[in-house]
């Protein structure tokens, strides 16, 4: 069994990254420059964006930090996303999720030039991607194919079972995965919340990708000997083991899942790097017009 | 066995879309207007404009008709695509695909207003599909979806197997079928040419997507029992068996495959008479303003 090592391709790829920005400064040309907005002030949220705009500094990136209180309303927000569209020195734009309830996400998503959308949750970059068109990937899903293939893991022809159709991670991870392309050209299962037979569906998996949100969800019983684990969740429970009383825990049953695979993500240091680094390469793709002119 | 007749859902289709329309020109709206574009004269898509026109006319709609020869320039193409767009009085703009090798058909695809994009080709809809939000839904997808919401068959929790990863066909449907719908939330496995052990694959179906454009490619033994059987492909084969030394022929071989299914579409008259009919609807929702504003 091979642990996939996220932490370790997370700073790869921060090497590589800024090493391509260093290129273009002595080129003359800019720095990219990410964009973040964050509305209220969820610890979460605010650990997240912090920490984006700290690895975008590490690479050489410039940021635009925004932040609005809570009761920004939607119009406001609006107005904000269409400066930053119209602003050609920044490359990439996010707003950080959840948002309070009184705005809609559908709304702001949509109202981010998809030319800027590094998240990839445009429905413009959604259907290329469906489509197999140049795209601006989503983060987590792109992250994932990283691993893959800096893994060198065979996935033509195997069968991938992916566990949960959200549209940040199932919907997008099963269309990477059975589109023509390396890694790629799985035969893909989705299954979700209304799935039948799951212990038995995952038994065929080769590779099981599980972004299900439930704790310690996949036990040993539902692996394929030799399979390859990804796994997406990320849970913070109570722990007797810790000195802070809690434990980062994953959708998958780690202690007794591992010795059966191939390879098998942790949690954490596994697909939670990718997910940022995935981003700050979106923006480096944005600022050298790789996806869109 | 049961036949699912896609001819009498058509003329069933056509009827309630008459009536809508005799509503919508009672309330002093303008009828839905459908505008076909058609390059050169290749014998198929001829054949196809002309019966997507007459249908139109058959539902009561109104229809711009433009063809071009083979040579039209690709910026010719869309300009005349760019006047359409802006003619508040058409509702649905399609371009009859494959399309000359000068012309790209990505750049013409996007450069139809999504908001009649009554194809659901353009990648917003794509996205939005995907994401499960209101969108042009592509036209032969779209007809599946009906057939077995009339036929009442049930898709929840049912294994669905799709042969063929197209971006008209294969990729939408497994869409379709996996969102939080009814029907909808079926299990989806998305096999391709890179897939393997078809035929197991094949036999844990209970509902059997093909299209794979392979001539009765889908046998008997790929068949569980009491599987309900959707067959996308039309074939045109050599047959003693006819006058005109022709027969249609689907991605499956009927005769064998039947017998063993709960339900399945013939060849001719099943999935095919819902792809026009499909495109008619999106028109008629585009007429109304129900899928966008």
């Amino acid at each position: 069994m091979q642990l996939i090592d996220g932490k370790a391709i997370n700073l790869q790829m921060q090497a590589e990254i800024l090493q391509q920005v260093e290129e273009m400064v002595k080129n003359g040309q800019k720095r990219p420059n990410l964009a973040v907005i964050q509305v209220g002030d969820d610890g979460a949220s605010t650990t997240y964006v912090n920490s984006k705009i700290k690895t975008c500094h590490a690479v050489g990136f410039e940021s635009t930090d925004v932040r609005f209180p809570a009761d920004i309303t939607e119009a406001e927000l609006l107005a904000k996303i269409a400066e930053i569209n119209a602003d050609p020195n920044v490359d990439g734009l996010i707003v950080q999720l959840p948002l309070p309830k009184h705005i809609s996400e559908n709304k702001v998503i949509e109202a981010i030039d998809y030319r800027k959308d590094v998240d990839g949750f445009h429905p413009i970059n959604t259907g290329r991607m469906a489509m197999s068109l140049p795209a601006f990937l989503p983060a987590t899903p792109a992250g994932i194919m990283e691993l893959l293939a800096r893994y060198n893991i065979e996935t033509e022809g195997k069968e991938c079972v992916v566990l949960g159709r959200s549209n940040i991670v199932g919907t997008p991870i099963s269309l990477l995965m059975s589109r023509k392309s390396n890694p790629g050209n799985a035969t893909v299962t989705i299954c979700h919340s209304r799935s039948k037979n799951l212990k038995e569906i995952c038994r065929r998996a080769d590779i099981l990708i599980v972004a299900i949100g439930k704790p310690e969800f996949v036990t040993a019983d539902m692996i394929k000997p030799g399979a390859v684990v990804i796994d997406v969740g990320i849970h913070r429970l109570p722990s007797t083991e810790t000195q802070s009383g809690f434990k980062l825990k994953g959708d998958v049953k780690f202690d007794e899942v591992a010795p059966l695979c191939s390879y098998i993500t942790p949690v954490p240091g596994g697909v939670g790097p990718m997910t940022i680094i995935s981003l700050l390469k979106n923006t480096l793709l944005a600022g050298q017009h790789k996806i869109y002119e």
